[in-house]
């Protein structure tokens, strides 16, 4: 029954098997994220790795493998880990900003009270 | 020559090539290096991986392929997206962090205002 067959066992051109480790996550509909993993991880890796963790958790593995080799197809070099890196700067210029504004907040509140001393004594005088 | 086998030639029990393609990235002395990427990717898969690459940024997959592998050996179920999704929520806080300060900016400018303001009064109607 090929109609029925998962996209892990349709790539593989193999008969898929009822309790097929790959068939809850490589749906016949989708065949280019077996492929993508597939090509990064190989496909026993990826049977091998889904096998060893609870049916649970298996879905979530999948889907972080697909992304994992998505990243890994797309940016040869780095894969996900560029991703890691971009975020890192991303962070880096979040928190400089953040030192930055409450430098700021202090300086202005130093300004804030050097004025009103200089207005109450320019109030003073006048009067 | 056992000696002078690459990490990867010494896991896969084989002659180690003048032109082995994970020889300058997996030296004997680092065997847990290759032991990891190929648990998670497959030699065949990385030789491969690496093959495609110019050989200027191969140093550079060969280092994040090693820290995609380790990743997943510690967590098998999300890998190194379970570092981005860290980071993600990294970023969240700090740019919360840095709304909340801009806010506190503005409302002690407001209250400082007035603060002004009234002080104004106070010393008009004193003198």
């Amino acid at each position: 029954m090929i109609s029925g067959r998962c996209a892990a066992c349709r790539y593989l051109r193999r008969r898929c098997p009822s309790d097929c480790i790959f068939a809850p996550y490589f749906p016949p509909n989708n065949p280019q994220r077996f492929a993508a993993v597939h090509r990064i991880f190989g496909a026993s890796n990826v049977g091998r790795m889904l096998q060893q963790l609870p049916p649970d958790l298996r879905a979530q593995a999948a889907d972080t493998l697909y992304y994992e080799a998505e990243c890994r197809v797309e940016d040869p070099v780095y894969g996900c880990v560029g991703v890691i890196s971009r975020l890192h700067e991303q962070i880096d210029e979040a928190e400089c900003e953040l030192a930055k504004t409450r430098a700021d907040i202090v300086i202005n509140s130093d300004i804030g009270q050097q004025a009103q001393v200089q207005q109450l004594h320019d109030e003073v005088e006048d009067n």
